[in-house]
């Protein structure tokens, strides 16, 4: 009989470095250096809502800790440990081998290791809970709120290929199996850049990754931050498959298409050659997109002045 | 139209003392006391699993804090904050200020403020996800693996009542309106012994909170010490809503019996005293009930010299 001890121990309980004290005892004990802050983030990813019962489990397992690795990145901080939550509604082996083999790969590429749990039988669909823990010195942390008025606005990667690979396997754009193939890695398997965002904190002021979209997102820190924002919509990095689409369809992923987990933050202009020397040695692309102006609100222009407007806000998990 | 960010704004963004970063950014913050170690533990209830769909709201919020707070006082760790993941099928006002109010409640007792979550709607039944974290020194944490030959074993508060209640509740006993009630609080608003548990760091060695049951839990501190145990049935604090029941009852739910989220933990001899003294001033029932021998597993015996045999084994959720 497979029972949940027999569970745990088989799939989640690789060796933890002999630093941190891990699966098999109350609680995992993890230090934190001096003079640092403990950075926590905790997600909730449910089966039919975040991903489909038939996705590959182990990208499921990897995007899991990444979207969770992202919230650190966005703050600035390092990443320390994760916890994983697990209710299953049924228990198989293959699956479990899989996602365990995804979520250990990113956990193994952020040095991020899994230090403890909770598996279950659940009623019905998959539900993963995903909680990291980073240090970052409270005094560079990368806040929402410290936008200032002249700052540039930037963006890593590229935007808008998560949002067309979910639209096509929802069968809201036309079947094509070439765009499918050239932008599914986006939506199944996000880099955010988490060496990059760490190198920033002390370097940037605001900073938050986009889940939900650039617009939304950005509406975030400029809410926080009290300040409006105007964007280029020229200098905005499109993933080059969405060039053969029709320019709306464009604007709508690029501008409002969520699932990014790329990084959005503000910097004072004088740290450009900075931040772009940071980029290059993190292999990272860094987008200078716009400005923080003063009142509140995003406007996106074109080069020739005109206004672009954004038909449709970003993801809402209880729209 | 209700959206997820209203719902968090709305129910869960009470302040967050002034030294921690809360709700509203990427991540919380959480400063750690030099010399401290961040001690972390994460929990998963599934409705129709962990819960009854009809249970009162403000029990489940309250326990669901409960649970995890156990945890931490099994380290012997102090409580620095927790975050919540919550996947509702529907937005029913009521029900969340009533949850909302009880997990709170619990956290505001044990000084863990909410700082973070995420909030999601889920296909089916609620699932709640607790992580907490709290702080500890390395050196006095309540490892499982501290038993030693000879140590006196212990235990908290009273054995027994969840369990009689989940099986009236279940139908698994004669309906006994009397007895339900007598018992019930002890499933749906346990008392883990939170103040007892850190004054405990540096004066036990071995200590867990009972979840699954005594002799289940127990065994997982002789596993881990590779130590047996021989427990003095007589001594057990069994719960005086039990007398009334047929001894083999008793006995199943004492030992057997989960959802204690009380504590069980080794000691040398010479603490005895200091032990019944930590107990006293923080109100706690703390009894003695045997002693860590040599080999392997645990007996239990009455005064006689009888071995009381145990029915079955405690929960497991994957039975």
């Amino acid at each position: 009989m497979v029972n949940e001890f027999d569970l745990i121990a088989r799939y989640f309980s690789r060796p933890v470095p002999s630093h941190l004290l891990g699966v098999g005892d109350d609680c995992a004990l993890v230090p934190l250096d001096a003079g640092q802050q403990m950075a926590v983030s905790t997600d909730l990813l449910v089966e039919g809502r975040h991903f489909l019962a038939d996705v590959d489990p182990y990208s499921l397992g990897l995007k899991a800790l990444a979207v969770n690795l992202s919230d650190l990145a966005a703050m600035g901080a390092q990443p320390l440990a994760c916890v994983l939550g697990l209710a299953l509604p049924t228990v198989d082996p293959r699956w479990l081998v899989a996602f365990a083999n995804g979520f250990y790969a990113q956990a193994d590429a952020a040095q991020c290791p899994l230090v403890g749990g909770d598996t279950t039988r659940g009623m019905s669909g998959v539900v993963i809970s995903v909680t990291v823990f980073g240090q970052v010195d409270p005094q560079k942390a990368l806040r929402r709120s410290a936008a200032r008025l002249g700052d540039d606005i930037w963006v890593t990667g590229s935007l808008g290929a998560a949002d067309i690979a979910l639209q096509l396997l929802q069968h809201a754009l036309p079947s094509n199996p070439a765009l499918l193939a050239s932008t599914r890695a986006a939506l199944e398997r996000p880099e955010p850049p988490l060496q990059f965002a760490q190198s920033l904190a002390g370097v940037a002021r605001a900073a938050l990754d986009i889940s939900d979209g650039l617009l939304q997102d950005l509406g975030h820190i400029l809410a926080a931050s009290h300040c409006g924002a105007e964007l280029n919509y020229e200098a905005l990095p499109v993933h080059p498959a969405l060039r053969s689409l029709p320019p709306a369809v464009q604007e709508a992923a690029v501008l409002g298409g969520g699932d990014v987990y790329q990084l959005c933050f503000t910097a004072d202009a004088s740290k450009r050659e900075t931040i772009l020397a940071l980029a290059h040695l993190a292999g990272v692309e860094a987008a200078r997109i716009g400005c923080i102006t003063e009142g509140s609100g995003a406007i996106v222009k074109r080069a020739d002045g005109r206004a672009v407007t954004v038909p449709r806000a970003g993801f809402d998990h209880f729209s």
